[in-house]
């Protein structure tokens, strides 16, 4: 198939053919070569160019997007046995460096995935996911307490770790996010004296922005230290300290009577097992009559665990949900009405774009603060999480619900777009 | 409990004592009065009166919207040991009349349901729903076939026999189905020489409408050999005839290529044993690259059958699944993205409303045309509906979907409402 890959030989050729002089060496070449083409199968149409140290290329499909240079036998051979941890360990390691698009590279290879034929997580994998309090902790920590100083780097003003809402693609991150916490607000239909709840509220900008701009009094639990430190300490600097609570606590131990409940890119870190105590919580703390809330989630069409690289090296017990599955746990054995659901993928996309921009602006600083690892994995963590929501290997669902007699609910959307 | 339910001599009560006379009358009327303390206890908080044939009476809860006439002891021991189907049966016989508001009787009962308790469909009851071919004729026939100037009385100009779309609440029926139908069109963006499948198409309107106004060419499917023949005469009638083709077939034999699926009101009647065949069927047809449709469909927040007696006298296999039902046998098994949920109860109760005040309007023709358990079956059925809708007993789901990868997909919902 010489369309797809083409061997050819590379400047430094001489230096292989040096090498395969050695005992063993022509033999190694030819496993090296055969991996190579197993690669390229595998990777058949995706427009990039394979480089190993030996000189030995390969393109998989033109125009190329990027080229891959892989530095030894044993990152080649760990890619064709186990492709995807292969290739988010040896990037980290630098055993492999991508020249070019990242993203687009990324998205050429999340486009190849036939998801009608993609098989659910395991039940082994998923009892890994979410899991216990301690559980939830360690996994937050390893993820959010890595600094405010490192997230004020790359994120907007106001420190919003989830999708924003982008009015027009052009709209700034700053703006955005603003417009996100509002949309979010006007979704719940939030009024003065409002009592909100809000599970994993980050570092409390909407609990802050309901407050402030939507009359209610927010109470708002999140399990990463550093975030709540800097969300009582900004309540504190914006005189909100007697209208919104932020509680060091896991969202099982919430406690009390809510008009509303939010929860915004909560989800991903409670693991389908429990979907069903957040739905406790929920039900326990709503009000009976006219109770509402936002889950706001990142989720997938079709149910599939998040890729081990990911779940090793960014988010530990991860797991993005099915919309069928969110409800299935949280909600219908509630009997909550669904009332809006909305797909904001690519609003994620673009949202990922400003992020990874930024982080590599900000990369003198980063690279102070943090090793080359850290920098490489979090480069590619930014990058394929881009490419996942802007191919649909990753959605963005925003699920507005009340309790199911509830009548006090807007008569149409066209509120929300006035 | 007297604040529940209170005995009083009627003015007949005379009557009653002279019937006690008789051997083992006593006894009976003993029992009588017992069963209505049972029926009162049912209907705890129910504003309502009950009046037996006796004269006996119990209010249960003040002030009343209705007054309940129980003609017989059959009907009240029926009532006391199978309220639902019973109610539905006297009502139909006549054995038991109301008097008052009946929409607001029937949601007060509605209201006392405890949807978190409520249990599923038994297996045994799912066989039954939907069904193959030749079940699925018969129950469209049992339904549909009715003569179409039966619903010509009630309905809209254009006949359209699913839950309207009103921009404001005071929209007139006629142009609140014809913005349902903009609604639907817009929300699957059709194109001028877009290529639409439109499964379970009433009479024709929608189909119509989108070649008419969006350019569309349409096929659709319906398995009503009277709404048809109509939806054909229509489209000879209006020159479109080239544009909208109307087959007389199931929605399992649909074949062909289309860039958008409408469904609209036939998933009730598809049972959930078979929405993977529904699926199939969207997955065949339907563009690999922007293929992109709306369900709309009845639903419940937490799963349940159909009362029997709908089953049995008004839609024979008919089922309205949740959203998550919905989801895992017709949408996420292939793939596809929900980009949008709407929940439209308030607007199905609304279109009821109107719907039973023509119905009522049209009494002197209708009662020529039937007899009075149909007349009496079809209010009661139309009633029933509007109070089930007004209480979130039964939602009304519009689903937008579309190929996991199409990002041809409108930004932001803000077109909609512009």
């Amino acid at each position: 198939m010489p369309t797809f890959f083409g061997f050819r030989h590379h400047p430094h050729a001489a230096m292989v053919r040096a090498r395969t002089a050695e005992p063993g060496a022509a033999r190694a070449a030819r496993l090296d070569r055969w991996c190579l083409d197993l690669l390229s199968r595998f990777l058949e149409g995706v427009p990039v160019e394979l480089r190993l140290w030996n000189g030995a290329t390969a393109v998989v499909s033109r125009p190329t997007v990027a080229s891959v240079f892989i530095h030894d036998r044993r990152t080649l051979f760990g890619l064709a046995a186990r492709p995807e941890m292969s290739f988010g360990e040896a990037y980290r390691d630098g055993r492999l460096e991508v020249e070019g698009d990242l993203v687009a590279l990324l998205a050429a290879v999340d486009r190849k995935i036939d998801w009608r034929r993609q098989r659910p997580a395991t039940w082994l994998n998923r009892l890994r996911l979410g899991g216990d309090r301690s559980t939830a902790q360690r996994n937050v920590h390893h993820h959010y307490d890595l600094g405010n100083e490192f997230y004020k780097l790359w994120l907007d003003e106001q420190l919003l770790y989830t999708c924003a809402y982008f009015p027009a693609p052009d709209a700034s991150l700053d703006d955005a996010q603003r417009a996100k916490m509002d949309y979010v607000c006007r979704k719940a239909a939030i009024r003065p004296g409002d009592v909100v709840f809000e599970a994993g509220c980050g570092w409390g900008a909407l609990a802050l922005h309901a407050a402030r701009h939507y009359g209610a009094r927010v109470c708002a639990w999140n399990l990463s230290s550093e975030q709540v430190a800097y969300a009582r300490e900004r309540a504190r600097a914006e005189g909100l300290a007697d209208r919104v609570d932020f509680v060091l606590d896991d969202y099982r131990h919430i406690e009390g009577r809510c008009d509303v409940f939010l929860s915004i890119g909560m989800l991903e870190h409670v693991g389908p097992r429990h979907y069903h105590e957040l739905g406790e919580v929920m039900d326990r703390c709503l009000d009976e009559h006219h109770g509402r809330g936002v889950l706001h989630f990142i989720g997938r069409n079709k149910a599939a665990p998040f890729s081990a690289w990911i779940r090793r090296r960014v988010f530990p017990g991860a797991y993005a949900p099915t919309l069928r599955e969110a409800l299935e746990g949280a909600l219908e054995p509630f009997a909550f009405a669904v009332l809006d659901v909305e797909n904001l993928r690519l609003h994620y996309a673009k949202t990922l774009a400003h992020w990874l921009e930024r982080y590599e602006a900000s990369m003198d600083t980063i690279g102070q603060m943090f090793d080359d690892r850290f920098v490489r994995t979090w480069r590619l963590y930014l990058a394929g999480s881009q490419a996942s929501f802007a191919t649909g290997c990753l959605e963005l669902f925003q699920v507005t619900f009340a309790r199911g007699a509830c009548n006090e609910v807007p008569w149409t959307r066209a509120h929300l777009y006035a």
